[in-house]
């Protein structure tokens, strides 16, 4: 499997206004003892806002996704925009309300949400191109906006109201745990609930180390 | 081993000015997994400095410790000043830059550094009651300079400079890679090298889990 190219699409650092540390690091961890080639990326947009983790408030502060970013991958991160669907073998998005307010508006406007333009044209791209894509949390609801209609099977953990919104765009939702992966075999996708129903770091880890185990081997074959 | 109450140390959130985001995660990580009780903290604090993770640049940004650490631990961090060392059954200090500038001057002022009077405070006091502590990256530094003179075995890894440093301190240092642990049985003391040696978040977490590992099964005899 070594060399495989593995996209990780992030949103910023930190679960409430970016990426979610623990799902992004946990899924870089896997990657990289799979052999894999990282190529980590974020769009280089402002975050919908900066929310003080300690307090929950929102703050006056103004910070951009790839920058932040870029302090989970320790500087390596590319601006979404430039990367296309012929560098990757797969792509992951980690979730963490990022992908539901800066990725896209899911957090917001639920089955009506909109999706930031290359996130969209570099899923539609890997989808065309037969290759998978793994999404984590949250992600799948903007992977659903996506492919709105396609029929897809997706979960987000047990969640009514996301899990309504999936169906809504016309996707279907099966029910999971955070210890479960769901498999879409036909359309090479894989999701798992991890924060959407983890407890604790050590129970978001076992979704996301079967969801890599299970890219990795997709693009094995 | 259910229940033993471990501390971890934080210091920011992004590896140039806080906490190297893979090696807090990681422990974190193989802590729950242990079944640990994860007790997080930091100094409340404004940082030293605040770093695009992206260029490398000094922002004038204002960022304070203790908030930004509660990005890596999703809300759940404590303010150092009031943890009292019979709280914990041990405590680990994952690296970054931010131990060197903003849990101590490391960075700035090598042998001649100071240390914060609560990581200062603490890690005395942990001592003193003979519980485990354990150090990561550059944190063995931190912790050489709070134990002047004390004769303590640890490592950085292999870097000349600071390995020095920890000579000139009046301890101990034995060189080790990324993958090993330096026991200090005597003093009840683990450090490993982490991304002072490590390449890749896969090789930085293989010294890791064996670090958390051997804190574990000191703390459960």
């Amino acid at each position: 499997m070594a060399g495989k190219r593995i996209g990780v699409v992030l949103s910023g650092c930190g679960v409430y206004d970016g990426s979610e540390i623990h799902e992004a690091t946990l899924t870089l961890f896997f990657l990289d003892r799979a052999s894999a080639q990282i190529i980590a990326m974020a769009p280089n947009i402002p975050q919908h806002h900066v929310i003080n983790h300690l307090t929950g408030e929102v703050t006056n502060e103004t910070r951009n996704c790839l920058v932040e970013s870029a302090r989970i991958t320790r500087g390596q991160v590319r601006d979404m925009a430039g990367v296309k669907a012929d560098e990757l073998d797969a792509i992951i998005l980690p979730g963490g309300f990022g992908a539901a307010k800066n990725l896209s508006s899911v957090a917001f406007d639920g089955p009506n949400a909109t999706v930031n333009p290359d996130v969209s044209r570099l899923l539609l791209d890997m989808v065309k191109a037969k290759k998978p894509i793994g999404a984590l949390c949250i992600t799948p609801a903007v992977l659903s906006k996506v492919l709105s209609g396609k029929g897809v099977v997706l979960t987000i953990g047990d969640d009514a109201g996301v899990a309504g919104a999936i169906e809504k765009m016309g996707n279907k939702h099966q029910e999971s745990g955070y210890d479960g992966i769901v498999v879409d075999a036909d359309n090479r996708i894989v999701t798992t609930a991890a924060y959407m129903c983890a407890s604790s770091i050590g129970e978001a880890g076992q979704g996301i180390e079967k969801l890599v185990a299970k890219i990795m081997e997709m693009v094995s074959k």
